[in-house]
């Protein structure tokens, strides 16, 4: 057996700010102890790391931040971690022996050490492109519309950032349970695919469009009911004035604010109160407890054919730090992740 | 019986710009069919107008808004209308007769008739000063406490303009359910009143502080968990860093925006996402169906004398519209109202 294993990880360089580029991070190749075994008396388990997601809010932890922010900043020097797909190699923990298929945070690397195996979530449907199981874009989408939102039949929504991970999701959702659904994108390409793969009821490219405000009105001549927020800033400001009596905002990101120094101002919030609305905001990790019954209702409609999903999926770590910043630019289409083994 | 009556009432001069002023306003006097009875046939009422409220939101309805507002726009050459407490002269309504006391919408005139007396509210509670009947800030802050904050005992409440007609009622029921309230104001004299007239916690004058997000976590080290809004702009971006996770921003008014041609943008929205804070409008309108309910429960905290309330009277019509620009200088001390006749 080798004395040592190499393991290849994509590492924050330094900690970042304005627009995040490739020179933040580093892949780089490090000499690991041996994977096979689990130290005796460690309730570690040791994964093979096949898929990882990559997220908006993974910017955010590369900024240092004074006050604690929800999720702990990334360190100069190490690994980068997210969402991932990962086979057990060896396990000390009694839940886990290898080859389980499972899913949680894991590295930006081959291979990762998990020393709280009790946060790892197995892989039940296995028949399932196993790269579905790249992070919680499904159960963010689920437990955002469905507990913050409260939708009803018939009620309109519309979602920013609609051909992304957690969008597509939430617009397939909406439409399963009778809503009327519009969605925005950054290109003509993910338009038609919100009208066509996604059965969205119609969509646009907010980048044709001079008054978004405007068009919203155009797209929403009865007003929002549910407006689905990833983008924030100047479409936030746009939505409020278009959103009917009692309408809710549900907040899952504000993406365009994420490589801001100075974030833009919001300024017709007034709308909050005299429309009555409600806007709030929710972290998947909240909703964790309702992860099961998400995975066999999402794997039905996903056998049935109700929910299409559109991954963007780069090969390998090297490529990872780029597929990252397309998230920024709005180059990926559909979920980004990279495949970092395919078995 | 004279052909007519004289009315002196205070109508709106022009739709206004920018900062309210005496001159967008004008105190005429008008001469009007008898008033001492209904024509027949009709269910009006006819008031006798004793005290009516200063209420931020009619700055809003001075504006034309081209799509409407949630209330109407009032009308250049009309008479201003708002909550007030009034003496029936005249009834063809058999729920009213002449000499009953009730409180709802009327104008800012001596006499009105009042063509959908349904709106009315009987006072229950005469003994009481019968100037608190005065509009709806009790209930705006009772509806807008329990039902929108959802408080719970030793919760952390912070209150804007918190000597205000609502904050000072806001603070003094947080108080009475068991929260540590803290509240800002404009002056020293303010500052004062909320600590030993209304016994909140701790309070401060915003004017005085350079960085009021430091203040207020100076304030709250540990946090807020319940923002009772009524200002908006620059506070309310203060606020956001301060809050605790599953914090709530109960929207009641944004006062400081008003008179603003641009509101001021508010950039820290992003904490809406991170802690998980629920903001929400509401308007006490859609809360009536309490009324009765918070009447007598604050009837009797005030003749307990576990709530205080001040007032901020001026007298006759003819300071009217100056006292309404009061509001927005921030130089009203408590409830402001005007005394049309005293009885």
């Amino acid at each position: 057996m080798a004395a040592t294993a190499s393991n290849k990880r994509v590492i924050l360089k330094r900690y970042v700010t304005g627009l995040l580029s490739e020179d933040d991070m580093e892949v780089v190749t490090t000499e690991v102890p041996p994977l096979a075994v689990v130290p005796a008396g460690s309730e570690a388990v040791v994964v093979k790391n096949l898929y990882v997601s990559c997220d908006p809010y993974m910017r955010n932890r590369m900024t240092r931040h004074e006050v604690p922010s929800y999720v702990s900043d990334f360190i100069p020097g190490e690994v980068l971690a997210n969402f991932g797909v990962m086979r057990v190699i060896s396990s000390g923990h009694p839940d886990f022996k290898a080859g389980d298929l499972v899913w949680g945070i894991t590295g930006w690397e081959e291979y990762t050490v998990i020393n709280n195996p009790e946060s790892l979530f197995r892989i039940n449907h296995p028949k399932l492109p196993l790269s579905y199981y790249t992070g919680m874009p499904g159960l963010t989408a689920y437990a955002g519309f469905f507990e913050v939102s409260k939708p009803k039949k018939g009620e309109y929504v519309f979602i920013s950032a609609a051909s992304g991970a957690v969008g597509q999701i939430v617009g397939q959702l909406a439409k399963i349970i009778g809503c009327y659904v519009v969605g925005s994108a950054g290109s003509d390409e993910k338009v038609s695919l919100l009208k066509t793969k996604f059965g969205f009821n119609d969509a646009f490219n907010y980048k044709k469009e001079p008054d978004l405000e405007a068009a919203l009105r155009r797209y929403f001549p009865e007003g929002i009911d549910i407006y689905f927020e990833n983008v924030g800033g100047e479409t936030l400001d746009a939505v409020l004035p278009n959103m009917r009596l009692g309408g809710r905002i549900a907040a899952c990101g504000m993406i365009s604010q994420y490589n801001l120094e100075r974030p833009e101002g919001v300024k017709n919030l007034f709308y909050i109160v005299t429309k009555r609305l409600r806007m709030e905001g929710f972290l998947v990790f909240d909703f964790y407890d309702r992860y099961y019954q998400f995975e066999d209702e999402m794997a039905r409609y996903l056998k049935e054919g109700k929910v299409a999903y559109v991954e963007d999926v780069v090969e390998g770590l090297d490529a990872a730090p780029a597929a990252l910043i397309k998230l920024f630019t709005g180059r990926n289409v559909g979920k980004q992740l990279v495949a970092i083994a395919r078995e």
